[in-house]
């Protein structure tokens, strides 16, 4: 793994679109491609939680995301900038995309305050101020030399009213405006991100202003906050409705596994969430057949791997007992093989979801998905 | 890796020995050969924390070592024997030796009461009541299938007087005779457990007594338990003056870098300490110029690997500031890149002994030792 510096721009090819609306596509960053339908792994603090960058590579993980909010207060840009970046202080070679730092400010930090100009908080480690603006929030993400920034936007909750959710769509993109502004690197890509609560109208209107200013991929924000599962979907579809064929389309913080097959349905390219490591760590393992929770008795004494169709390394060398076992004992390894499992299971199925699109048989491939849970 | 039935029986092979006094040798097992001084990691619950069984295998790691006491509480060795036995279940192809769990019970259990036939405990779990034997011991050894097994023996504190180091001698001495003549198994072999506390001529009349009954190697136990150092290793002296030359001796529960180099020196070929992976965990990382404290402040912005000498997976990849941030931050790769460290540590440390005695530089290889430390 090289951590030469960055040759190519950063660009999206569309190569086939299902009937369905789901979409083949390829990324290509000035650290290597990405085939779309992709999920990313979640690198919160400089680390995919209990993973090697190896294991990630052998998986067929293509981009992580890693957090600007967790990275600006614990180790600090600066230190990872003179330490060579992002890509080298975690041994990670491939792209990464950074958030802005937005959605933790509105769900992590206390005592946030909201201006025009930016927003300031406390840190939830230790109490100290902090302060965001769509500038800093772009300067934050060139010194972690992430592969693509995320610009400063505000989260509304899934409650918000019309009124709550037009100001606040308002500042947003006046936010990425600026963001765009004051951006310096050539290599690094920005998105803009698509807001406007749970308001039809207020996500196309969202949508086209933010194409009008032109950026190198548009994301979804502020979505499974709470809402249910329709609305979700309806504001996904409103957003996607309005954004152009040729670039790419990130839905932030989405999904479980039939999320990410009804959203890709509706033209979305990439995806994240904590799901798959969060519920490892828990003990909550993802299979053909639905969600195995290894701590249940039922697994106590069963030599079967935990999922027969499955062929990451967990499962082909350990069984449903010994990970119970694991578990049960608190061991770090429980957290390793779990973890291993969930993530070759979704890139399995983001594998899946390409193959079935190239194939012209994406609707197939949903029917199929569902038919094997019930 | 595969998991057959054994076909060897176990040997030791008496290969070089030091005019120093240190020993080169090789063991060998059905489930493989193990050259000798040999460390072997703690997989206390069947699992050597934070570690996958290959990993362990790349860095050199032959045989490990897990605890009789802990999986008989948990999982239940019964459940291990239905699933093919401790080796198939923690996918370990190599060979295992098991302790017999008397170290834990006199160390971890309440309410312990010794009698003639046993010790009766509870368990630290769920303080149900357990019940250990020399038969039992063997049999719960028997049914994990372990390459190596220790009787059950009584580890008297340090600081036992004479009349009670001698009883106590003496039970484990009729102890081990009743795990001789209980023991079932013909692959798997059969150590004997030297004790006598602090006593220099109980020391040598258990080695002698255990000799004269005869098994397939000798350990010495009771020791590094709060005794000062020069104690220890006149206890160790004391114990292997008496031991054949050409039967393998294994220190039990030893010991630091410094600890292994002098037993090595006494002679002793096998050693086990939970030293190196639970000091990862703790963050504390062994190098060639002594203990490195990774969450000290001097190694935030630290861009060098924890030892410029040191070829294992942490050190090629990773920097000093990488890894004090994974530690900050609670992050599992901590503990895993930790882990790797210390025990490649360990393994390279028992290679270069072995270099070392074949070619008859022993003293000089332990004069160089402590000199980079100084």
């Amino acid at each position: 793994m090289e951590h030469g510096e960055p040759k190519e721009r950063f660009s999206f090819e569309l190569m086939e679109q299902d009937p369905a609306g789901a979409r083949l596509g390829r990324i290509v960053t000035p650290r290597g491609k990405v085939d779309t339908p992709a999920f990313m792994p979640v690198g919160t603090k400089a680390t995919v939680k209990a993973m090697t960058p190896e294991e990630l590579e052998s998986m067929g993980v293509e981009m992580i995301l890693a957090n600007t909010y967790h990275l600006y207060l614990r180790p600090g840009h600066g230190l990872i900038k003179d330490l060579g970046g992002l890509h080298r202080f975690m041994h990670w070679p491939r792209p990464i995309l950074t958030d802005s730092g937005g959605f933790q400010v509105f769900s992590l930090a206390p005592l946030r305050k909201i201006t025009e100009d930016g927003v300031s908080f406390r840190s939830h480690l230790d109490g100290s101020e902090c302060y965001l603006s769509p500038e800093r929030a772009v300067e934050v993400q060139e010194a972690l030399g992430s592969d693509i920034i995320m610009p400063l936007d505000e989260c509304p909750p899934s409650t918000a009213d019309r009124e709550y959710a037009k100001s606040s769509m308002e500042l947003t993109l006046r936010w990425a405006k600026r963001s765009k502004e004051s951006k310096t690197s050539l290599s690094q890509a920005l998105f803009a991100i698509v807001q406007g609560g749970m308001y039809r109208e207020l996500r196309e209107e969202s949508a086209i202003r933010s194409v009008e200013m032109g950026f190198d991929g548009y994301a979804i924000g502020g979505l499974s906050v709470g809402e249910e599962k329709e609305l979700m979907y309806e504001m996904t579809s409103a957003s996607t409705s309005k954004l152009p064929r040729e670039k790419v389309r990130y839905l932030m913080g989405v999904g479980t596994p039939e999320d990410i097959i009804e959203a890709s349905g509706m033209g979305v390219d990439i995806f994240d969430c904590v799901l798959p490591t969060r519920c490892a760590r828990n003990g909550t393992l993802f299979t053909s057949r639905g969600k195995l929770v290894i701590k249940n008795s039922q697994y106590e004494r069963d030599g079967a791997p935990v999922d027969e169709d499955c062929g990451c390394y967990s499962c082909r060398n350990y069984t449903r007992a010994y990970l119970r076992h694991l578990y049960m004992a608190g061991e770090i390894l429980a957290s390793r093989l779990n973890t291993i499992h969930n993530l070759y299971y979704y890139t399995s199925l983001m594998r899946r979801i390409r193959d079935s699109i190239s194939q012209g048989g994406f609707a197939e491939f949903r029917k199929e998905f569902y038919a094997l849970r019930s």
